[in-house]
């Protein structure tokens, strides 16, 4: 039988995960986990390059950040979870891969200049923020992934992982594969007030919420702006809850929505209601679980310290490996 | 009795070391162990900002380097000797600093953009070179280094080491005393063409010169250029051999060619005589000692890791402080 292909990725703990997270990475990542063999992965110190002012809340985040994970249905006996801090073999990858990476390889990542514009409340004029994708480099080759699941802007990240991963290669002999991008189109999850669901926006829908608190949300939610009474015809187009439709409500219900919406067939209440019984249906699992998990705490924290025990295994092979072809 | 103060410095492995380091630093070294609590280590990683296209002789330059250390006086027993890649906590440590590192503090050292401007025969606009000290600050903090034995040039280093450990006391509390430097005034020596000894220049008289060599190369050592013929006046304040003999020979003799030589007292063959006399006393003990640890390899790297296990238990106490005060 031949080996399973192996997948890496990672996510920043930033507190409490939404629908948005579960859906663009979480849901993916659990069907991975049937395929490959996976390794997911805390990344708490990229988190650090843009919350390095205030770390209070970072053990909170990366506890009630495995909850989700472990409550969306990463299995710690399928998958490899663990977390970058309890990895030094990380750093001192990084470290060596800092010495061959060109200043300007790094200056031209789309994303550097783009998120520098974006985020303006905080100093990220920073070595380390700059260095994000040698970090980066240093996560996924150090396992070896054939496969890491990006979003198409992600994609000049792998890139660079690639170059970093030659430019080793041709300085010191063949040590790292080609990890190949694994393209994955997330649908964009609206949230309540109809933006992009995102944690600074206030509008999400978290995978803690309980029924009562997604029910009410949900009442709350913006549908399209034009329709002011139940009479007024309505765009399922531009319509959030439309969109959240057609991702948990059966198809037959989206279609009579389609249906009957611009005609005044359906209210935003009907409709309401019908997204929140699939909904609250989709979330009982993930609820059951998280209530499981919070009842007995030590247990997340020792499913983290088993995952990075089992990746150390692999980075601490693969470091030496390194350490051998550079001749350190 | 109150606790020694801790000193720490690090050399990079280049090759043999010659008298221009042995006096520019290894001397000092030895002193200091008397007094100090001194760790000195091999900046293998420092080594790679410049040196990372080839790094093949860097075992066989770690190999000698110490082997230099030991016979000239350094004492295991007295000081920890360390290498800087057998401590993944500096990696870490590092990684934690490159967050609060604003790149401006690393763009306006003096000694980057000269180096930059100095070194053309490879690419030094790498991610590493530009981070230098960082990781340097890293090496020096992770040990709660009370002093640093600096020349005049590395005071900015040593500022900005200081700097990086205050900005990471204002975010997450006192943690890092200021380390303070040694300033240390070193004896420029010159090499057998009279100018800086230098590896470069190929004017070096090595610790690990037999005997026979040293006097070769001390024979054939360049004097005051107008001094032609035996009956020719020379200048001592410009000859390279007088400069040495400062070092070396007694004060009398000195005093003696001082006098002599500008009215052609003595000729160039009586001093280097003179000269090698004194060196090769100085250096015998120095080139026994080397016999016997080239004799005995394993003790070598016996010292080393056992240095750097004593280094570890320091550290890694240090780092878990560090994550403690972040709350990792």
């Amino acid at each position: 039988m031949s080996k399973k292909k192996r997948v890496l990725s990672g996510m920043q703990p930033s507190g409490l995960l939404h629908l948005g997270n579960l859906m663009g990475a979480l849901d993916n990542w659990r069907t991975l986990q049937e395929e490959y063999e996976c390794y997911y992965f805390i990344a708490d110190w990229h988190a650090l390059t843009t919350q390095y002012s205030d770390t209070s809340k970072m053990r909170t985040f990366v506890h009630e950040m495995v909850i989700d994970w472990l409550s969306a249905g990463l299995d710690p006996n399928k998958s490899v979870l663990f977390q970058q801090s309890q990895l030094p073999e990380h750093a001192v990858l990084h470290v060596l891969f800092s010495m061959i990476t060109p200043l300007p390889w790094l200056e031209r990542v789309p994303t550097y200049k783009e998120k520098m514009e974006q985020i303006n409340d905080r100093d990220l004029y920073t070595y380390g923020f700059l260095g994000y994708p040698v970090l980066q480099a240093a996560d996924i080759l150090i396992y070896e992934a054939d496969y890491v699941p990006v979003g198409i802007d992600q994609l000049p990240h792998l890139e660079l992982t690639r170059e970093i991963g030659r430019r080793f290669n041709s300085f010191y002999g063949e040590v790292f594969p080609d990890p190949q991008p694994l393209l994955t189109q997330y649908p964009k999850l609206p949230g309540t007030d109809g933006r992009k669901m995102s944690k600074s926006y206030n509008n999400c829908l978290y995978l803690s919420d309980t029924p009562e608190s997604i029910t009410k949300k949900v009442m709350a939610m913006v549908t399209d702006p034009a329709r002011q009474r139940r009479t007024d015809p309505g765009n399922p187009d531009i319509c959030p809850l439309y969109s959240l439709n057609q991702i948990f409500a059966p198809r037959e219900w989206c279609d009579h929505v389609k249906r009957e919406c611009p005609k005044a067939g359906i209210g935003c209440v009907d409709d309401k209601k019908e997204l929140l019984k699939h909904l609250l249906a989709y979330l009982k699992p993930i609820q059951d679980k998280r209530k499981e998990l919070i009842a007995n705490p030590k247990q997340v924290q020792e499913i983290i310290d088993a995952g990075s025990a089992k990746a150390r295994i692999v980075a601490r092979e693969m470091l030496g490996r390194v350490q051998e072809a550079m001749k350190l």
